[in-house]
């Protein structure tokens, strides 16, 4: 070790050690009740539990306990209290560099049968402190929910701090380990699930809003689906929601699938399932993905349950058309959407039908961002194996569906004998699956394949 | 990069397209059937296979169906098999040397505020491929069980071929992270249980064997307890269980608390748990420590059941007395315990008291490994903070219970208010706490306190 | 037997035989599809089926498929076809009159030591045939909901035919049976109720109108309370549920305890258990009586849950003031009502005050059919053993408050010490227990007791 | 009314009042505790409960603690204790003479539009009290099982006490009414059933004993199926339950059936169900009849399950054989089994099978008893419309087995095609069906068929 490396060192642990003394006398009891804004000698007494959870002081029960207690104590704090208790938990619980640079040394210098240790050690090293700390605040009741949202928190807090997005990406990574699919359990959800639940649908849907309990009623009768994942650790909360319309042929219109008043089918009779809506429910679960394994559940419980089901597909939004638009004009669009109330008027909008179906197409096909298709649902359904079916024409009129997309809406088709070819093509070489229809509209030639 | 490094990354590299070219043809449905012993052919397509997973190839939800595919497979094997399939995995999918020095190479000369990031990569280079295999086969139906038996067998090769021993240290790695307590369930377990799960009780108790299933009833009866911590992902297998008899006063003999005929007691009276048996179930989760969380748990159940519950207390065997005497030799303990039936004559039974109980004392506060309690039971229950109580003579006569330890037993003692400073002063300085009668009978000095 | 008895009886079993006869042919499958106004032909060949129900023909199991059968031909009918078929159910299998003649003659010339059995066999011959069919509708998957149904059904229309009455009172004394309160089980509802149960609770609220979801999750908050009794065979129905509020002191106002925007109390400080609605879910039910159970064990399990608890009571309306009124006019009192928007104005509302509540006292107390209280909510809760205690002004000023009772609202306080003696003072004498205050305002003397 | 007749009933008034006042200073708290053989004071105590319960003295509610009380007095007593109890039930709350003739006599003077009001009251004096007190019982926590109970002592003690045959009677139509087969709920129980409830069947097993857990493991394998009809008031109690295995072809021979060691069978691949074993567990409810429901549940069961199964047939035990044997001897068969260890010596087994398998066939085909067949099991399945299928020999050589039947066994089959017509011929003429094979032994003609 070099001198200075050493001072560094040294200095680490002075500090680490002083911090420590300054604050032992402030150790109390499991419980207590920080000031909402986390005061300076509440911030040393976090701190000081801090290191009595990561040092299994007094064994590793009492650890977890006090860690619920901090937990706890999270829960009180303001948005301010909030960044400073987890600006504590970044940067004072962050990886020792001298550590790091010594274990970085010894891997350097270990000879060939003494590198594996020697990797495990650099690996150890390498996990930061505040990581075991995450872990204990399982301790709490709903210590998964817990950390789901203090995720969000840090996300929200790291976009303007970046201190904090190291201890972002340690919860992140512990997330994704402990929300592994294998863990996921797929339920249905239907009119008997319990209220509290179905509040939660209403809250999260975030799609086609769910504007009352009768519209969530319809939504759960008995020719349509509902089915989310759940966590074992969180059994209350959905972490994604999918509703299905069991339909005769590829829907086309939303506001249909939605009539409160349209009559109930025959699920039995069915050929088709229109997937109308996905949507995740945990913000603090952003970018660790389930809705493929959704999909694909769903639809091998479907299959099961109703085997006159013959189509799969989604009936979706294209949420990125205008904006492209905007940038990527097109003179004759303008003009058809630019008649007021061109979507009630039928010879407005069959003259603006064309030009915008073509627009469409072309957005969808070629619209890229770093090889992936620019739309972000079509990147998620083209990612998991899908292909680009059919649009569709004033299929949603109402204010939303007009922003986004001048009302036109897309068909999916999930094939089972092409789910991975399509996935395949996608991954590798950006090649979008689509039907000859949305091909001919976006003006490509068919592929000829070897 | 120097040029040998460089060479050696090419080779990496070129090895890895070799294997997956020459096994490219192999690949076939998500099924498949090896031979017992993996014969050429089957070992290349599993690792056709789990190159296929960990390429997410086909898109992730068909790499799960494969992984599954992939561990069912496994199951099929015999000894030589597997062996020949975990050592594909362990060295085949172990980190990449070149990749791990370029990560190093990149860190030392990062700038400051690129050195986060930096030691993310290294510490992604240092987790090697396996660890996300192993993961995937989380996808089987009980995924959690068949790893937990996986890493079994890796602690069972590795013992002999230490090339394994990394993929077992990452196997432990994750399931420390799936086992965390938080995720536990303690359960109470009584004759209402379902018949298959208190089969395992029987087949898994470690202290003192079930003989029947009568015997096992009598064990569950109303002033018995019996809780076990379930993982969701297991909900059929015990992971650590423990067996409590509630008495008036410290039980100091085995046979009395197991005897089939004895009356059952009244719960609400008594005044004492005696915990007389605690046995992990699972092999492959050896050295994931539950026990002192089964402990406290337990206690804070019974507490809340039973407030009349003064004392809480174990009843433990003293494994590796006779060991130790061996290597300690005492006349005056072997000229007692040489005498035939010395336990069923009384007068022998006297004579042989005082010199044992001096001995055993002696073993249990003075044998040290490691500056921790030789006696392993002794260390599980010091640190979790309980002291020696009371030893107890002719407390276990048994043939088993005569050769581990003479006959005596020992009660560890938990008492709320000491269980942190007991577990600080024994983990610190190695202090053990225990009571003046074993302090007496070990021969110490009571220690002065400030 | 009589010449002419033994006609009747020839006659009567003729009938049947040509009955038979007429319809042996028409027997089809288990499954049929009569016309929803029975037309004649099926009328046949539903009284066919109930002959062979009736006669085990086939075999039980036969016979109760049969039944289940004819239970779903039942709920296709429209009301003409309904009371087609409990005609036929209710006349022609009625008792025999000839065989209960020769029943009580048998019973006449019993010996001693027969009597018993001629008392047997007359007890049987006036068990009329439809009983036994009516039990075989059990067959059906909710057969228990249809029985209840069905006597609703069987309700209205005897009001009409009095035919039919016999068949009611048959169905009404085996409902009371199955009913037996031994087998309902309390549950308490709350916000994680199944919302199709909670819709429920919507429709069947029969005291203060459910607005809304939200006016629903406000009554379901953690200050409330709601139980009901279900039966094991219609575990979605509620039978009967009670809504509670918990409160610091006797509450005197429904419209605060209805209040969405007040705020949430601390249950466990409440001292007050306020029952503020009581609802039957079951018309078919009516005259099955379990509200006095309900209560009783409501209090039991809020007594464990809320030691804090000190006083029952209700907030009740008193649904016959007004119509007793029209009878017993009063002057003052019609008076002060006569003026428009009393309740809103201060001074005419005070004005009106004392007027009023001394005729609603009087009303309450002196007010009597056939010895008990006229008032049915007085009724109910003066027979279980609950006292008057309160009036309460201006407790429920909404338009249907105002019409029953110029907005008075009672408390009935429940005290475990006086239940008992409450009971049978009221049930024997017709005395009705109340507070000196009520007693006051009636303008009775206090009763001197022995 | 006559002279003597308003005496009597004065009398019975006035024994009745007497009674109540003599005991009135008894009354005591809901809770007592009688002497075991319900001395005389404790006699008195109980009656006047009794009364209190009947005339639902304190209310309703008061009413069932009182009687739940009772019950639990009723447990503490002996055999004697019982007896007095039960006839103090029994005759104490008997129908009332006196108010029978009058109901009696109003009929016989009714007016045609009041016949049914009259048959209705005398319906009501028919209800003897006590019929009453036994439904309170209900109030206790198991007061269904209690009841059963209850009706197993009370048939035990009618055999020697005809006065108590009355009681039993209108227990057993309680039961028979609670015990509607319409809430008996079907469920398999496989090794995953709590060993409390496999514990009862161990112990209620009446056709093959169950040896062992390890027996009963083997009858819950996969290849096996336990299925048992609960009440939902009893639910750890089976009613009756059926054991069943699927097979590959006709078993005809116990023995096999129940071997450990015999390998496990793939179910799916089974053509034929066998019936092995079916039991009533609950002796209280003798002479209520779920039998024939439990075979056809189970049938659709397992036809939904395993579409593979064609043939659902019995292993029967012949329970009457040798008994009938004694009285019609038979010449051939006495010398066959005469010899020793015949069933072990192959010459001497099949001398003996020709001549034992005709005289079985003889006593199954023409024993009768009141034109039912005289075997009871036979009696059974024939009246469940099963048919005589195979006799079997050597099919049961434990010592039972050969006690009962000489070894032999038969196999019922049940055709769905052909279960309605067999009952009703055998319940009409009381025809047997019989396979040719069976007829031939039986040395009968086929019958022509029109």
């Amino acid at each position: 070790m070099s001198q200075s490396e050493a001072e560094v060192s040294r200095l680490f642990d002075r500090t680490l050690a002083g911090l420590k003394e300054a604050v032992r006398g402030l150790i109390g009891g499991d419980g207590f009740d920080p000031h909402p804004d986390l005061a300076k000698g509440d911030a040393e007494r976090i701190r000081e539990h801090l290191w009595a959870c990561l040092e299994s002081r007094g064994g590793e029960v009492s650890a977890r306990s006090r860690a619920a207690a901090l937990g706890r104590a999270y829960l009180h704090l303001s948005e301010t209290g909030r960044r400073r208790y987890l600006t504590i938990l970044a940067t004072e619980f962050d990886r020792n560099p001298v550590a790091v640079a010594r274990a970085v040394r010894a891997l350097e210098s270990a000879p060939a049968e003494g590198r594996a240790a020697a990797e495990d050690a650099l690996r150890d090293a390498l996990d930061a402190p505040r990581e075991r700390l995450l872990r204990q605040f399982n301790a709490l009741s709903d210590g998964v929910k817990f950390l789901v949202d203090l995720r969000y928190d840090l996300m929200r807090f790291a976009r303007e701090d970046t201190a904090l997005s190291g201890l972002e990406k340690d919860l992140k990574r512990l997330l994704a380990s402990w929300f592994d699919i294998g863990f996921l359990e797929l339920r249905r959800i239907d009119w008997n699930a319990p209220a509290s639940l179905l509040e939660k649908l209403i809250d999260y849907e975030a799609v086609h809003a769910i504007r009352s309990w009768q519209d969530l009623k319809n939504r759960l009768d008995s020719d349509r689906r509902c089915y989310a994942f759940f966590h074992p650790s969180m059994p209350d909360e959905p972490l994604i929601f999918v509703e299905v319309a069991l339909e005769t042929g590829l829907a086309d219109n939303v506001h249909a699938l939605l009539d409160e008043e349209s009559p109930v089918g025959d699920p039995s009779r069915a050929d088709t399932a229109v997937f109308y809506s996905i949507s995740n429910a945990q913000r603090g679960l952003a970018g660790i993905a389930f809705g493929d394994f959704l999909i694909k559940r769903v639809v091998d419980d479907l299959r099961a349950e109703l085997p006159n089901l013959k189509t799969f597909a989604t009936l979706s939004p294209i949420p990125g058309f205008s904006r492209w638009l905007e940038k990527n004009p097109d003179e004759a669009v303008g003009a058809a959407l630019a008649k007021p109330g061109w979507w009630d008027d039928p010879d407005a909008a069959e003259a603006a039908k064309g030009p915008v179906l073509r627009a469409v197409a072309r957005y969808l096909v070629q619209a890229r961002r770093k090889g992936r298709a620019a739309d972000p649902v079509a990147h998620f359904h083209l990612a998991n194996g899908a292909r680009m079916e059919r649009l569709n024409w004033l299929a949603n009129t109402s204010e939303s569906g007009r922003a986004q997309s001048a009302g036109v809406m897309i068909n999916y088709l999930y094939r089972r004998d092409m789910i991975e070819a399509n996935h395949e093509a996608y991954k590798g070489e950006g090649r979008i699956a689509m039907s000859s229809a949305v091909r001919a509209l976006a003006g490509k030639q068919e592929k000829k394949r070897r």
